[in-house]
């Protein structure tokens, strides 16, 4: 002991800096360390998500767009990182009413301000910071969902003003309701990792946008039939699809906030990887069926909608109800992507079928397929449908999907329209026509590739004006 | 205490999901939670792999068969996840004979499965859904390893099926063989994380199928010299194999199964490190030297190459074995990637060489360089050749070796052969000429480009259906 | 027990490797195997970051150099892994004086020489081999930044020299006389994770690579203004920061080398994160400003600046600070790239501006905005001036800075002079606009796309020697 006394004497004095510790640590302290490193880790995965949602987006969309759709992912999870930081935190997780936090803003990561403002996240050996850092990975990703639905027309400073508001206003609030201490949480509602919370809400932001913003120019013939208008890199869509896989397995299993519990967060990895494996091989083979061919982006929009739906069932439901649920969203959220577009709606990455229909399929197939033991050891609520729990928590599950979808589309209804009646939404023709990367930023992302596609092009900015 | 058992209960009544403790965890639970933790991280690093494959093999395959190479490893990677968990990880792991295991089927994550079912995994505190998840990552590995071989001909139907009968017959019984208590780790083979198990099972599965496909079109002249075709797309390559890489970080130190016993885990990332350094500069010197160009595939092929050598060694060897390992299997890989090629061998990304022959030579190396006392601790068998083993470590290896290899190259020629004669293994040449983007997929992975480079085309199934 | 004792006889002699304990394990134990796994996560973070500059910089140049500038980042992180297992890591971290270390070489990753050769790392817990691989990653990203100077013109044989001679004779010598037990952490300067350390250092010898090599062709006119010479991949880019981003929270978190001391990791990447996210924000907003173009490049390199920055700082300041310091950061580097480029310093990714400029700035600010409480919680020094420290900690922050830039400038610039007299620093005129993957590597890195741009080529060296 003396000796580690001096080492750690030393280890103060002079050297690489260290956390010292002269004493055993307890198993409380222990404890605390594993689970800390361990929803620091689900919190790095998820933050990783950015990178999916970029790559995947801009594989999505034309060259011409690429730089401006991968680079307004940066430039979104920076504002949200400030203003979720500053006040979107407390209005979700802070102590306060039914409805909204009232505390906890300008988190400052000290003990104090976890017990004075936080009190209502309850028992949990997590230091603050930790926990804000996995939620804040949350609210980015429910942010990136919801820029999907801008994607190729819209304005780059409605990005800055829209993700303040939802970062501040839209989000944290439905995320009080179901996981700070809010009604839906109170009645019982069961959603582990978020498939209304997260992709739900960013879906529905999306579909508003969509719906205001208006199809891209040559998305639809004067007959009202769409023409495709593919992505420019499956092989980026493909990277992307696998970074956002493997950030699930932070977004799921990291939201047991423990790694004790004799592992039950390898469970719900487990139950994630099934519903991801059974979407992405089911959409693969509908789309061969139905279309007679393989469709890639129809697979990796399977295998994200599986990944939505069991966000919510992860923890309550047993592995073969997640292959189920997993393969049935791949199939539903084939169909709905075509008949959004054939209905006229331009949701240019699908955000709507992938995030929201099957985050509302997630959503209920808890309340049909969750088993009373799990309900008990991990949830708010009682077993689905399937397992003894009738409609009850079928009928909960229900009134939250309704309650947020409600409430998002509303709120982000009334914002973006406001927006569109003054500074407007959306890029001008000619811009949409050259391209975001030269309109809004100064220069292709492909300038070498571009100036060959599209005869010359591709001055920067920074050439005429440095 | 009080409070926190109140505030455990409040945690789970109302709040947001959470694994709530009102006593104070044990010591067991406490090292339970430590190696979950690892383990799943590992886990999940060797998924991330299926990220590196898929750029790997399409960086360093042509444009017209981008989106194919890359999104047939999300389809292959899904078939395989729900294969294995339904039957192959009980045939791999279960409690069985010699040859099989035979329970353990459709893992349900709980203690009394993983009791019954998977009582030869011995002694482990790691929940059996984490289990489940590390080595469902191997075995995605070696499929992938596998499809290396079917590279730019083989067509999608067959990567259904050969997907599921490797998943499910192939790759487990070997498994079963050397980590399952089968008859290799019976007699003393040591493989730590899989040279044999992984790669060279893989590798032959790849080799019997370039074999049966016979080379792509274009690949030699009519004089059997054989003409280069090169990747179209280096950068991703490079960074498929900065992935893989990494992923080795879960793939070998993640074998320890343990984050105890003094940070083992530590010495086996800093063996793996080593020799994959030491592979890549050896492969570019000598390609430097043999062609006269520092040939970058051949640098990339060094690293992997030396990464897959050390795999079954790395926690038996000291560093500077490790380094030896690294560089010598950075260039009998260059070589006889050469040999293979000049022999009429079209193994489009090199898979026999990198995986097969590396393989064979890091399970050789271990009984050269594996020592008594790391043997001791971590193996199964004993001291190599230069550590005062004699023989006789090398002669189990080299047992292991050729059993694995003439099994898998066996039933892979005899499944993979009556493919060939009923449904056919290969497109027409037509579709191979035009690219599997556009013949199995109905949409080019990079339609814009291709459209510039190849006139028109880039048609979708989904334009001409929907 | 007994149950238990028996399973892992059975474990250890039968069945997959793995670490049996038979006895519970104490705390010691315990928390030195979760200190362990949390280093290791971070250290795999880190040597992440390689994809990450790998990707930043060969999307920040053109396509006839993307291939070589993506392969030599592995090329350049073998030599640095090797060298510094051999030598650097004992000059940086051994037992020595205040100028360098004397002792342990060839690191073993045992017990025996962690405490013989290493008593100066002090009291830790952590295995030789795990803080071997966490400072071998921070060396490895000192060493890509240095190249950013080389980009575009340097020869291949400079970069096998110029990474044997920084890892072991430049990089080691600043390490020790900082976190080594050297002068300067005598003296108590604070440089949490490396804003000097890691940042400066790179950044210095890019400078010196780049003034000694002289401007690109084609980049300055004959009066001497520059032109643009814009990177041919902005999603490349974009993903590569994402990377770098993800890496940090390995790079500053992982730094307090300990889960313990309530979660402080979790601090440390709250502060980094925030001034990350500020940087980003601030720099596209400054381009938009100054450019009239919201400039993607800008804000990707206000992103690293502030990460930059905020490494020696992040353990130190409070949050506010910390969005104070990155964006600052975010504007600096933006003008003072611009002020470089027009000064006549062609630095092709920005080398010094983004991580000299910012390491100073990150370094001063810790002299300025450290706490009290912090200061003395984590560091060897004092609060910061606006703490009531007065200049005293800002003086030696000052001094940190100066000694280590004359050190690494001086010594850089002896060492690459010599070379530029000897065997020549640049390739020639010729294979400079031929481009280096054709020129070095005898194969293009897009040679699909390539052949379409320039004409023919894309010839390989395998072509025509196999």
């Amino acid at each position: 002991m003396k000796r580690k006394v001096i080492a750690s004497i030393l280890g103060m004095l002079l050297l690489f800096p260290t956390l010292a510790f002269a004493e055993d640590a307890t198993a409380a302290q222990l404890q605390a360390a594993i689970n800390s490193v361990w929803v620091m880790v689900a919190a790095i995965l998820v933050i990783f998500m950015q990178a999916g949602f970029a790559l995947l987006e801009s594989g999505s969309t034309r060259m011409k767009n690429a730089g401006h759709v991968a680079g307004k992912t940066i430039l979104t999870f920076g504002i949200c990182a400030v203003a979720f930081w500053a006040v979107g935190f407390g209005f979700a997780f802070g102590d306060g009413n039914s409805f909204i936090g009232t505390t906890g803003f300008f988190v400052d990561g000290t003990i104090e301000q976890a017990e004075a403002a936080f009190s209502s996240l309850g028992f949990s050996d997590i230091n603050i910071s930790i926990k804000f850092m996995f939620q804040l990975a949350f609210a980015g990703v429910s942010l990136a969902i919801a820029f999907g639905g801008f994607a190729e027309r819209g304005k780059l400073s409605i990005y800055f003003i829209f993700s303040i508001l939802f970062t501040v206003v839209i989000y944290p609030i439905v995320a009080h309701w179901v996981w700070g201490g809010g009604w839906l949480s109170k009645i019982g509602m069961q959603d582990f990792a978020g498939s209304t919370v997260v992709h739900l809400q960013g879906a529905t932001a999306a579909l508003v946008a969509t719906l205001l913003l208006k199809p891209r120019i040559g998305k639809y013939n004067k007959d009202r039939t769409p023409n495709l208008i593919p992505g420019h890199n499956q092989v980026l869509s493909v990277l992307g699809v696998v970074i956002l896989w493997i950030g699930w397995f932070g977004f799921n299993p990291g939201s047991t906030l423990s790694a004790m519990g004799d592992g039950f967060f390898g469970y719900v990895a487990l139950t994630t990887n099934l519903a991801a494996a059974a979407g992405g091989v089911a959409a693969l083979i509908i789309s061969w069926m139905y279309l007679g061919k393989a469709d890639i982006p129809s697979m990796l929009n399977g295998v994200l909608a599986a990944l939505v739906a069991i966000t919510a069932a992860c923890a309550y439901v047993e592995p073969w109800a997640a292959v189920v649920i997993g393969a049935v969203s791949g199939v539903i959220t084939f169909f709905t992507a075509q008949w959004f577009e054939r209905g006229g709606v331009d949701d240019p990455v699908f955000a709507f079928s992938v995030h929201g229909i099957a985050g509302v399929w997630g959503t209920l197939s808890t309340g049909i397929f969750a088993t009373e033991k799990l309900a008990a050891q991990n949830g708010v609520g009682k077993a689905g449908l399937l397992y003894g729990g009738g409609f009850e928590q079928l009928g909960v599950q229900a009134l939250g999907v309704f309650g947020a979808f409600v409430f998002v589309f509303i709120i982000s209804f009334v914002i973006l329209g406001i927006l569109k009646y003054t500074i407007g939404l959306r890029v001008t023709e000619e811009e949409e026509i050259v391209g975001l990367d030269l309109s809004e930023h100064g220069s292709y992302g492909y300038p070498e590739q571009m100036k060959k596609l599209a005869g010359e092009g591709g001055e920067s900015a920074r050439t005429t004006t440095v």
